[in-house]
């Protein structure tokens, strides 16, 4: 299988790619996510890992926008713990180091380390990898970037200092998106995107449904629809108790598509849980 | 009035206190979030100027999370329009330049235009107004950076070509903070944060009151909350049709809360409106 991703080769897309496929698929760098996400119509990808929301950033708006523009279905989902090294030349001490580059939000999340090296120089990059690539691609052996331990193994760099963000809890959670729905026989989450003209009291009809009917709320979002005033846009991912509740969870979509301008279920899903280097903190 | 935000001089943030508050505040920069929500209860400044939310890149999550952690209070909001402008020397044509500076998502939304003029080298930045103050500190002519027209006025740079985003749909929300409430006569939007046990029902029981007292909900979003596992916090803006509705407002509060295990009120305030070079499409 090919796996698509925004990224280059050793991000954390592609991380979360092998943590939920195994070693064995073929990923597929792509540099923004509008091209990541027409690599299966060219041809190039059979499946497309995008990350949907971090514990610490918040929803990846553009990759909802994209979602909905597209036709192709949420089959998985995995959640991947971010975790930011120090990598550099292998036989280098962190404290020969001068410079670190990476993205600015990951130097953002590792304000403590650079508080206790005050001395070392900040590079902004457009990429955590690729800072990895480009560090390890020069001649200065001072020079160490901020990236997951896949970077390192990806480029041959070494982990001067490990796990230096600030935050433990940094978590993203990826979807794996599929031209079609290929559902697991325990697939109990579901991901919807639904419209409701403003008026108050349309959201709860909407939810209604899903509540009387026993299906759990996991996550709700809503967005304004450019060019069409009050009207929204709601992401909402639910989840039934147990198998025989997916009955239930049709007849409340059933009931809730009767309340909403504008029903699309993007997929049916096992939700991802504790184990293999994951955490549920995000689903729970 | 001293007006915290976070950010260079010239940033969207200070130019957003500006246009709230009028020219004859003082703004003062604060190089974290962390450190300019401190700014007051270190008599640093009287207020605080917030981004809350941004329509390409979804909710500030770090700014909730402090704004949960502070007792400041929301006393006002304001919508700014993110026009990314290529800022350079004076008597300098965008023909000659070669280098573009800017922060890497201020570079993302503008890659039209670098698909337009492909042999410019792109260096990431730390920060958008930064990138306009080392560039015009230096010494090569023929670099220039991207930022917002405030940035280009205050370090005395030329504005080479305007409004190079992609999309021009590109707003900000920001939130005034202060210590305590001082809620205009027409305020009629409300921010509430609120904590609900996961259980079918629980978001359904705490929105219906809205519903039933006429109380329009603008936006919602969950939270999970780290180290409660099925809890979940909630940011809701709901506004009342009319201002005799305000008394359905406390009513339909006082039933909400009623179904929440924590249910704090964020700010009373008059919702922004088109107009000032506001726009309204993020309240809509």
């Amino acid at each position: 299988m090919r796996v698509a991703f925004q990224g280059e080769p050793g991000a954390f897309s592609e991380a979360a790619a092998l943590q939920l496929l195994g070693e064995r698929i073929v990923t597929v760098p792509r540099a923004t996510f509008d091209s990541a996400f027409s690599a299966i119509a060219e041809g190039a990808a059979d499946a497309l890992l995008a990350p949907i929301e971090n514990t610490l950033a918040g929803s990846v708006v553009r990759v909802y926008d994209l979602l909905l523009e597209s036709t192709l279905v949420i089959t998985a989902e995995t959640i991947l713990p971010i975790e930011h090294h120090l990598i550099g030349f292998p036989g280098v001490s962190v404290e020969q180091i001068r410079s670190v580059a990476s993205h600015p939000m990951a130097l953002a999340q590792c304000e403590r380390f650079f508080r206790t090296h005050a001395d070392l120089r900040r590079i902004p990059a457009e990429d955590t990898a690729g800072s990895v690539r480009l560090v390890l691609a020069g001649t200065d052996r001072f020079a160490a970037a901020i990236a997951g331990r896949r970077a390192a193994e990806h480029y041959g760099g070494a982990i001067l200092a490990e796990d230096i963000q600030d935050s433990a809890e940094n978590f993203t959670r990826f979807v794996l998106l599929r031209p079609v729905a290929s559902t697991a026989p325990n697939a109990r989450k579901m991901s919807l995107a639904m419209r409701l003209s403003h008026r108050p009291g349309a959201l709860l009809s909407s939810l209604e449904p899903f509540a009387r009917h026993g299906v759990n709320l996991l996550k709700i979002e809503s967005r304004p629809i450019h060019g069409r005033p009050w009207e929204y846009q709601f992401f909402l991912d639910v989840e039934s108790e147990s198998l025989e509740a997916l009955e239930a969870l049709e007849a409340a979509l059933a009931a809730a598509r009767a309340a909403t301008s504008q029903l699309r279920v993007l997929g049916l899903y096992v939700a991802a849980r504790a184990g293999l280097g994951q955490d549920a903190s995000l689903t729970k």
